[in-house]
């Protein structure tokens, strides 16, 4: 059985009972019924991943996914491709990103896994600064033909699955970054593809295109799509042909939480694609996936509604590096407080009608 | 001078040097133009009502303001009057209520002001478990006459003033919250009034109606300012006729803040209620206060507007009490870690185009 089949089959539904339980223990706190509104529903659903009403949700890790694109000098983005590994020495030398800045905050470390960038980064690690799972430089140009070979894309689903798998060991909350110049097409292409929505809709500006830039990657997406045909009942398949390396590693990432049932934050569009993929491949995976944040990208409503997911946070963010599942780390924390520290009725000697 | 004079001659308008200073700053940081969205806006207005890119935040004060209402009593609420007095003993000596929990996440002190409470708190006024602020034994029905007179409507106000001040001298942050059964009558008169829109529209279920029990209230709303006919350009005949001792503290506590140019979170329904009084008396107050959430109830979205705000979460609260604004506290303390603590572009050692 393959690392990814031996996954997907410790992936159990989020309990039922232990739902119920936080449910019971929420109405008899001190507030009126719900009064708490999302926070409750978060509870709720936190309890139902963890089997607990009293989880650990002390150590926390947000996993930066970096990989690279062939499409990204087609003009998809105002940066140049050479930014990815720049934004890797600041988030990994100099903890001087937003990110690094957010996760500090949040009482989370920040690790960030190579799964295909475009260059040597060696040296970081070798002084354990950045996690090789290096797969090729960068992927091909979907363009002109598949972004990745489908044993690649197997390969960036495993690297995340070992990097949830690795991160078990000290964290009791995951969240998804990624960092990758181009990275909103091939997502833009994924969310077009499972969503069966046309590229037009799902396509926004990135990290700043205006609006020729938009309709020109619209344009770009919908020709990728066309030439390599992925097969939406396939998620490898729309995985190799229009996606890229670190978002299958955050599909893989997502169904290797799920499997050890370890709540995992998902920040915006390009870790919404890759939990797309990975409620492709498993369903039930979604059970365990926290929406952090409601992007700016006009794709990124469509996947949350595909995931049957809603965000916690609607703050006009459009940075990805998982800054958005930072910050809702904190309504986690609040959720889970809120269950263990209110005071019941009982307790505080108010008799209800 | 009186004192509600005196402190609205100290409210400035919001720095527009300090406002410029910090966009540059954020222009430079490593990241694509404005990406973290509404945590930059936070910050610029920050920056604007502290006169400082890093204003010393970590003393947050949530202040709990708490009064009855004649009005609870005419079905209006599903709780009888004399919750309000079990939910302060909750605050105050069993810290067990949703405000204490989600201010000790948030490093906050909560402090309880009694402004016209329908009981005898001395014995916690003697413990300095809650502040002796009070006025009156709560309002008076408005159903039968004016809630207030205009001279406790000062009071109440110069209540909230002087919790400002006192607040001051060990807060960097302050929050507003409030308690009082039967509170959301009075804000949706306040609003009805001071926005220009039908009782029916801004009128919602509170702790807990159906809509049978909603338009009922909507119709006391409706019955009260017939009555009492308020003026809408005159603040105080507002708060006196169909206001509440708490809602007239918070307008007070806002004035205060404002004068001192201390960042006021103001939390939902309630609380933008006395805002708006704040706001009719010193239109410059608005500049220093930051809205936290928008809450369920109809009226809130038309009184924000009013101020001219818009709220940072949106997570269907309805609890009152400083919820949302201590959930707010960790987006304030955020911004201004993004605008100290992130990496520029120089530092960094990327060279922009």
């Amino acid at each position: 059985m393959s690392l990814i089949e031996k996954t997907v089959s410790g992936i159990l539904p989020s309990d039922q009972t232990w739902r119920e339980k936080a449910k019971e223990r929420i109405l008899d706190l001190t507030m009126p019924p719900w009064a708490l509104g999302r926070l409750l529903d978060l509870a709720v659903d936190i309890a139902g991943m963890t089997r607990s009403l009293n989880p650990p949700l002390d150590r926390r890790t947000v996993v930066i996914m970096a990989g690279d694109h062939g499409v990204a000098n087609a003009g998809v983005s105002p940066y140049p491709q050479a930014v990815t590994m720049l934004m890797i020495r600041n988030f990994a030398e100099i903890a001087g990103a937003g990110i690094n800045v957010l996760a500090r905050q949040s009482g989370a470390k920040v690790r960030i896994a190579d799964i295909g960038v475009a260059g040597d980064l060696s040296e970081l690690f070798k002084k354990n600064l950045v996690i090789d799972k290096h797969i090729a430089n960068g992927t091909n140009n979907m363009l002109e033909g598949p972004a990745m070979s489908r044993e690649q894309a197997r390969r960036s689903i495993e690297a995340g699955i070992e990097l949830a798998l690795e991160s078990s060991s000290d964290s009791d909350l995951l969240a998804t970054g990624e960092m990758g110049i181009g990275n909103t097409t091939p997502s833009s292409a994924i969310v077009s593809v499972l969503c069966s929505i046309p590229p037009n809709l799902v396509t926004c500006r990135g990290a700043g295109l205006d609006e020729e830039g938009r309709l020109k990657k619209a344009e770009i997406v919908e020709k990728a799509i066309d030439l390599n045909k992925p097969d939406k009942n396939d998620p490898l398949d729309v995985l190799a042909k229009v996606g890229g390396f670190e978002i299958g590693a955050i599909a893989g990432f997502i169904l290797g939480a799920a499997s050890l049932r370890i709540p995992v934050i998902i920040d915006g569009f390009i870790s919404t694609a890759g939990a797309l993929v990975a409620h492709e491949i498993s369903p039930s995976s979604a059970d365990y996936i926290i929406a952090s944040h409601q992007s700016v990208e006009r794709g990124h409503q469509h996947a949350l509604a595909k995931l049957g997911k809603k965000a916690l946070l609607s703050l006009d963010l459009r940075l990805g590096e998982g800054s958005g599942a930072a910050l809702a780390m904190h309504f986690v924390e609040a959720s889970m407080r809120i269950i263990n520290e209110m005071a019941t009725w009982e307790k505080a000697g108010i008799v209800r009608k």
